[in-house]
């Protein structure tokens, strides 16, 4: 623990006191994002501050987003241009919007007391969506980030927003029992045909990858020598690679750490992929079924550190 | 307005718009300060965030501060250092707080539920004091800076906690009907053997000025060859000037705008000024009557800009 980094008493509190706490771009977004959740006044109700969504043709950054309710706010302040560069975002967490409302706009060019009525509906809305919202489950960050939970649940699906903190906790959903596991990938523990993959969706060091904004297609291309080599012996001798890959996405969230989000399950394109054009994988499901752990721990050197 | 800068519709929706959404010190303090006005939700009642007080022998820097009921409340928060130097705040606008309580502490080293109980109780406390407050007056930020509100009053006193944007403001609660006057002092426009005074109460590049953390006495030395002629040619001719100031101290507010802040009425101690010692003005009153404006408006030339 750094000497100014207060030591927090649980995950939750963190993550509440850091949302609310950020860098702010904006000189109402202070005010409004704290006062709808102080009025909302329920932390069973999940919110992400300045979050990048992705909508078919269009990256966004909104001011706050609420995961079980899919819906997001924006501050309209004047002169702020709310829209992305993709290059700006590159690292970036992005949540996919593809299904859900506009945001809902809050003008903030008004005075105090129109900029709290505007505010008071938001809290309304999302108190009753709560209350509407038949399968609502209370927002529980230990659970969120345990793989448990999805082995419960016999599936993961991109509907749920679901992204670990550690290789391992993604490798522990399909089978494995892994701790400390660093690798860029490892096999479904059922399904050898199958690759669980944590790539950099962006140019990096040896690929120039991309992810399109529908989320459907993702292309590698090489940048090294050592990754062209790895593209012509994959495509010489596609056989023996599996053809269908788990995609959990390397990315950073908005306070900075790493996350692996789900991106669905893809399978290679094998007529289309070249050398040229990189490998091409096509999405083929945005959910895939977890499998329970195997009863063997596998301890993995932790590559990274 | 600067390309940055919204268009704030009123005095009131800035002052609360900045308040809240200043550059912290502390990683807890946005929340607990945010949650505790937006939970308040009452802006009759004023608040100001990141207030300098002095104490006898002591300087603190309070994280939020109510001053129609003189209370303050600081977020305690593991590694942070709460005292403050005063040369750190040379030129901060200081609240006298002899007579307050102590500030009301907020243990931040606990969970989310734990910091909101006791946010709860902050917030139940202050709505009380309004009930119980037999002359509260409804915070008007208009009222507050106009010198007509306290020529209406009748006097200005220290426990009122005054300050005004603009020297013509303070002249003109003493008989002045100024526009644009920006000199270091003024005579009143009754008692000719009144100054009102707008001193730098810290070493600046002409004066070497002080007062005590009393606020009971001033101390001027002078720094220059042409403020030595200017104190020596005062005690030598001390008759010839008004022994007595109205002063209003020029500091700078937490938003860093400039303020004129009310101190008292001093008067000129003949017996232990000199030289080396400085002139010495001792107070002698925390209260002083206004004068209605004289009819004629006098216009000056604004000197500083």
């Amino acid at each position: 623990m750094s000497k100014n980094e207060p030591n927090f008493q649980d995950l939750k509190t963190e993550y509440i006191i850091k949302q609310l706490g950020r860098t702010k771009n904006k000189k109402y977004e202070m005010y409004v994002v704290n006062r709808i959740i102080n009025l909302i006044d329920d932390f069973d109700i999940k919110f992400v501050t300045q979050q990048y969504i992705s909508r078919p043709e269009r990256y966004a950054l909104v001011d706050l987003y609420f995961p079980q309710f899919n819906i997001c706010i924006e501050i309209d302040e004047p002169h702020h241009k709310n829209n992305v560069k993709k290059d700006e975002i590159r690292e970036s967490d992005i949540i996919n919007a593809t299904g859900f409302d506009e945001p809902i706009h809050v003008d903030v060019d008004m005075n105090i007391d129109g900029i709290n009525n505007q505010i008071a509906i938001i809290v309304q809305k999302v108190k009753n969506l709560k209350l509407v919202t038949k399968d609502f489950k209370a927002w529980d960050i230990n659970k969120e980030f345990n793989p448990q939970t999805y082995i419960d649940l016999g599936f993961i699906d991109i509907k749920d927003n679901i992204a670990f903190h550690n290789i391992s906790d993604a490798c522990n959903c399909f089978g494995h029992n892994y701790k400390g596991y660093q690798r860029g990938g490892a096999k479904h523990a059922i399904n050898k045909d199958i690759l669980i993959w944590f790539p950099k969706l962006y140019e990096n060091d040896d690929w120039n990858n991309n992810i399109n904004s529908n989320e459907n297609i993702i292309t590698e291309k090489h940048k090294t020598d050592k990754t062209m080599k790895k593209v012509e012996n994959f495509l010489v001798n596609e056989d023996k690679y599996p053809s269908q890959r788990i995609v959990f996405a390397r990315v950073k969230d908005n306070l900075g750490n790493v996350l692996y989000r789900f991106r669905g399950m893809y399978k290679f394109d094998s007529i289309n992929s070249s050398l040229d054009n990189g490998r091409i994988w096509n999405r083929i499901n945005t959910r895939v079924d977890t499998v329970p752990a195997s009863s063997k721990v596998h301890y993995s050197k932790d590559r990274n550190k």
